[in-house]
């Protein structure tokens, strides 16, 4: 192996071509379909026990979910889960890792791409003395595409999706407390799951800004802020902790609160809207079997600036969000 | 630092807009405009100490020469100049880099990004506890896209640009025997260009199939050959060894030639063309100041499979190009 191996074998499963791929693994450049709609366009990097720990998931785990993760982005930015989605891979490989291993990533990934219809356009495969490292290029395309950038001030601040399964996940894991009823948090944290089809119909319902929770709830409400130049009032007495976290013992209320406002890996969806639409979403999130919650609002102050309370007093974390 | 601050750091030297693209830097993705003709995508990887190696070049180079190498994927693929091209970088940086290193690679980059009037899209700030990665994926439009997968029997075989600088660098650096003079050579290893220009020039004459010469001559040319479903007969006496290297006192013929032949980095364009368009060719790449031969034909035979001849003899060299 391997300089060249890795994604031609990933792309012997799927050919080479696809749903918005005229060409793709084999020549120096992909050649992409005419857009049916914008373009846009997310880069995410992972690296071996940074942001995937193998004492934790699987091989194949990991593949699934360095996929899912970049469909997130494409979630947040409205991408139509209809329209061509085309996934460029790189993976940094050290000698280290055995093709068995590889193996069972690529069908991790590949059940990734059968699930949500990705069509895989390219890729590059390099040694490297160190971490593995994988970095996916997305392409998706958005008939109305979401940013950070677009919230207002009185917009309402909402979040849609389970909160803190993966953060308990990984406390349970590293705590070795995780037992046989804890699958579904397990789960949660290894094969998360994009809310791409959401995405799009918050875009076309008239969502002025919108996130993916990677980094955290707190966290990435203050990028959308930042990016939006004003500040948010938030409480976060509702906001839709994951049903399994709810109920654990391992957890206090404190902790579950933590864990849902700022250990991130959820791949919810926070975003703002404007107020007159905040009953018609929690409508169509119905629709789309997610909770969804509105918990704030767009104020004028210091952008980025964040203000939560719950229980009646101001909340105030440690950290926003979680940096590896 | 570092897991957001360094591509926002070169994003603050560009802006968040800019040809081709409508919203970069902020978002969980990034807002393309729509595309003024056939996208093509390119994403390469590159190691510390693997690809670039900081004992042979600067910081400055390392990041110049990433753009350089990603761009001359999309000279391949037949990307006009003058349409937009859009960058997402991706940087896995360990702690030990210094932020004035990381500073003088982004100025590299910057460099090559306002020479060739690229847009910066986006991207992703990592850490690793392991040698620098860097992944750039570039979406370029070409009128005409040229793959690897579309020589046929009878078409001559083509390479503009000079061969073996790079490799040649690499061995005076390695044995130390670079001399004041060897400016030429160094400057195309650390500081390559990319053909962009003449790529598309090529596209619109009838070029059949195009890479660029990466990996070696004979390596690059064996990737068309395998795409296309055919065999080259290819005669290296008159390939375009860079003019500094042809008159080294260090080298003799036969090493000058496995240089031009194998050594890779070169970033030359090697092509197939109906034998009718040779002339006109060759009349086209001296107008970008480019030199270009005819070395071959496209033959019936083993996909991939090459015979080459010099000084009236088979030639066949250890390895037809290099592997990292």
């Amino acid at each position: 192996m391997r300089e060249f191996d890795w994604i031609a074998a990933l792309a012997e499963r799927f050919g080479r071509t696809g749903p918005g791929v005229t060409v793709g693994i084999g020549s120096d450049c992909a050649v992409l379909a005419p857009a049916p709609a914008t373009p846009i366009v997310t880069i995410d990097t992972m690296v071996q026990s940074v942001h995937f720990d193998l004492d934790y998931m699987t091989w194949a785990d990991a593949g699934y979910r360095a996929v899912t993760t970049a469909l997130s982005d494409l979630a947040a930015g409205g991408a139509d889960p209809e329209l061509p989605i085309v996934a460029f891979l790189s993976a940094a490989i050290p000698a280290t890792v055995r093709d068995e291993d590889l193996a069972e990533m690529r069908g991790g990934m590949a059940g990734a791409f059968e699930k949500y219809g990705v069509t895989l356009g390219g890729g590059d495969t390099v040694a490297i003395p160190g971490p593995m490292v994988l970095t996916c290029t997305f392409i998706g395309h958005a008939p109305k595409p979401m940013t950070r950038d677009g919230a207002k001030v009185g917009d309402a601040v909402m979040v849609a999706g389970h909160l803190g399964a993966a953060g308990a996940a990984v406390h349970l894991l590293r705590n070795q407390q995780a037992r046989m009823d804890d699958d579904a948090l397990l789960a949660a944290y290894r094969r998360p799951e994009a809310l791409i089809g959401l995405g799009r119909a918050l875009a076309d319902l008239g969502a002025t800004a919108c996130a993916d929770v990677s980094d955290g709830l707190l966290a990435d409400a203050a990028h959308i802020a930042e990016q939006s130049g004003l500040a948010l009032h938030l409480s976060l007495d509702a906001i839709p902790t994951h049903p399994a976290l709810a109920a654990h013992p391992a957890f206090d209320d404190e902790e579950r609160l933590r864990l849902s406002a700022t250990a991130g890996d959820d791949y919810a969806l926070v975003f703002t809207v404007p107020r007159d639409l905040v009953g018609n979403t929690v409508a169509l999130a119905a629709r789309f079997r997610v909770p969804c919650v509105h918990f704030g609002e767009c104020v004028e102050g210091r952008p980025g600036a964040i203000e939560s309370t719950w229980r009646g007093e101001a909340y105030t974390p440690e950290k926003l969000g979680y940096e590896h």
